[in-house]
């Protein structure tokens, strides 16, 4: 018997509306099945099963398993849908349900989201998105280049050199590395107009329309200030990682009209969601979540570079930017690393020409002078069919 | 020859000081070393090491291995130190150079931070810690008690039905489940109103000074928001998933002296950094890390229970919550689930008394009427000598 009465709560609040999140669950076919139930009672209501009233807790609160079948030799994959209520349209709850206590149970890992119509208007998505952004640089089809300012413990003098040497060079977006914030060496306000300075000079130049991606991954009170202070500044772009500020403030920034410059993601302390088979998809992660979030491009370690991701990850992620989400628009996928000339063939059959290439070692490495390396690969890219 | 020329940032800008990290590499001793030595690199200047210049990017900027050592069959231990003038006084920032994009790579794991007072000073740490609670509590000495809202789907006014049974029957802190937020069958202002309420006047009939605390995970711009709700309805103390909502969120949470409660922690969506080797020591992520986000309590799952946590791991929760880190106050422990009469002496082996313990379905069990259930629990806690 339950302590728990009936509850008074009116079964009209529940739309019968209800989003779809794809699990894998390893281990035996019991195993993942009892996955599976745990996770339809874990993800909501969190609370003994047989201690539960009759009534609308069981019918509409808790999870349901949509399907269940073998995905391969030692995982299962089960689709729980969950009533869009238990949401309340806020991305930081949509999260919890998603994956928040099952996220510290072994053996389950979130392959893929789907959203109704009517959870997905709660958030606005990317403001640019792939055509957004070749737009403003006025790119309509090649692929995009990028590099990074770094290495950190330069001058902001020093940094805004490259960055106009890159822009000279053909570079269409010139981004902070991601470990520079507002660190001594090169306090962020003094950086962003430097940078943002430089890279318009070489536009006057080149007549091209490069751009500036100031990182603003800082304190939670800065981050709004500092897009603030990039905007005025004259930057193209601003770069956060959410695994450090949180997505759901990344949101926020890309919906905020008087900023409405477009976002680009960085995967910093995000690796551990996809480094085991615990967590996240990469497309999940990288791709949905991303676009959830409103970025409008997606950096993430390219395969066979220095980082671990694979092939098929890579090509998940890449996928995900693009998978149907209602009017969530499409992103560009920034795979970084590994960039070099005898690898592109293989980088554009993965990717597709809608995606930016991150160069960073590569443009200093091909011969002694910047500028000149950056119009090889210029070039490179420029040749792509 | 680098493109990079010497910096001309001074040297003076350094003072010297370096907060150090302790990593679990696994691999061989070989790989070990070389994953040691990418990290100086990757956590830093994310730059070629050939290309980087001498001078102050070397001397100053690149992480230091200031010991390496063998840790058990298939893993090494290395501490690498890094000057603090890289974190530029942002928990962000130190969080990014402490994992950012180590948490890409496999097979590194944070197993400690050291922080020396010139970067622990930027942050005030708990503002409670286990004293003040305790004060605010009037319990000087024995575990306190502490239990849940729920299932979602049941009513505000059901919640705080509850809430008043609980806080009847001697439960200390009454929280909300992590999953209630601002869900249409109960919205988050009339929950927080009703059971405040509901604990102040079983606090009137009891003497005694339960708390009820309110979940505030939430969207980024409602977060202070809701603080700001609940501290105005008589909310005792707040809860939040750092997981969720950024961690730097809750440390400005904390040091809000226009709030002023004592914050408890949910391990919501942080799993992922602690159920693979990759990742973070359970120590780190829900000890050190929950103190310099000013935390007073850290939420886990207890080891025996629906979770995964081994006894060591929680004990390193517990060492974690107390080991010294400057002006930062310890934390209460709050381990979750498990709690039942024969586990009580393992329980208290293990947390000491300074604990919190956290029952959820055990209250519901133990008999039909569930303020006598909470008495019992009650009367066994202030048995323990």
């Amino acid at each position: 018997m339950s302590i728990i009465r009936q509850t008074c709560t009116p079964a009209c609040l529940f739309s019968g509306d209800r989003f779809s999140v794809t699990y894998r669950l390893f281990g035996s076919e019991q195993e993942a099945r009892a996955r599976a139930e745990d996770i339809c009672i874990e993800q909501t209501v969190e609370f003994p099963n047989e201690l539960c009233p009759e009534g609308i807790i069981r019918d509409h609160v808790f999870g349901r398993i949509e399907s269940f079948a073998p995905r391969d030799a030692d995982s299962f994959q089960a689709v729980v849908s969950y009533a869009v209520e238990i949401a309340a349209g806020e991305l930081t709850q949509f999260l919890n349900v998603v994956f928040g206590n099952s996220s510290i149970k072994p053996g389950i890992r979130v392959e893929h989201l789907e959203l109704p119509q009517s959870l997905l208007q709660c958030f606005k998505g990317p403001r640019f998105g792939r055509e957004g952004i070749r737009g403003l640089l006025d790119v309509p089809k090649r692929p995009l280049l990028s590099t990074a300012l770094k290495p950190m413990g330069l001058s902001s003098k020093e940094l805004a050199d490259l960055a106009y040497q890159f822009a000279l060079g053909g570079m269409d977006i010139i981004k902070d590395d991601h470990g520079l914030t507002n660190q001594c060496c090169s306090p962020f306000e003094e950086r962003v107009g430097l940078c943002a300075e430089a890279v318009q000079r070489a536009n006057r130049e080149t007549g091209r329309r490069s751009i500036y991606v100031a990182n603003i991954t800082a304190p939670h009170s800065e981050v709004m200030k500092r897009a603030g202070t990039a905007k005025d500044a004259g930057a193209g772009g601003l770069m956060v990682a959410p695994g450090i500020i949180g997505l759901d403030l990344m949101r926020e920034l890309a919906g905020d009209d008087s900023i409405a410059l477009p976002i680009f993601t960085h995967p910093a302390l995000q690796g551990s969601f996809v480094t085991s088979r615990n967590g996240m998809s990469h497309g999940v992660i990288f791709g949905q979540l991303s676009r959830l979030g409103g970025a409008d491009a997606t950096i993430f370690p390219n395969f066979g570079g220095r980082f671990s991701f694979s092939h098929e990850e890579c090509r998940d992620i890449v996928q995900s930017a693009s998978v149907p989400m209602g009017h969530l628009r499409s992103i560009f996928p920034a795979p970084g690393g590994g960039m070099s000339l005898d690898r592109v063939p293989e980088m554009l059959e993965t990717y597709g020409q809608d995606l930016i290439f991150l160069i960073g070692g590569g443009l200093f490495r091909h011969g002694p002078d910047l500028v000149e390396n950056c119009r090889y690969f210029r070039k490179m890219v420029e040749n792509i069919r």
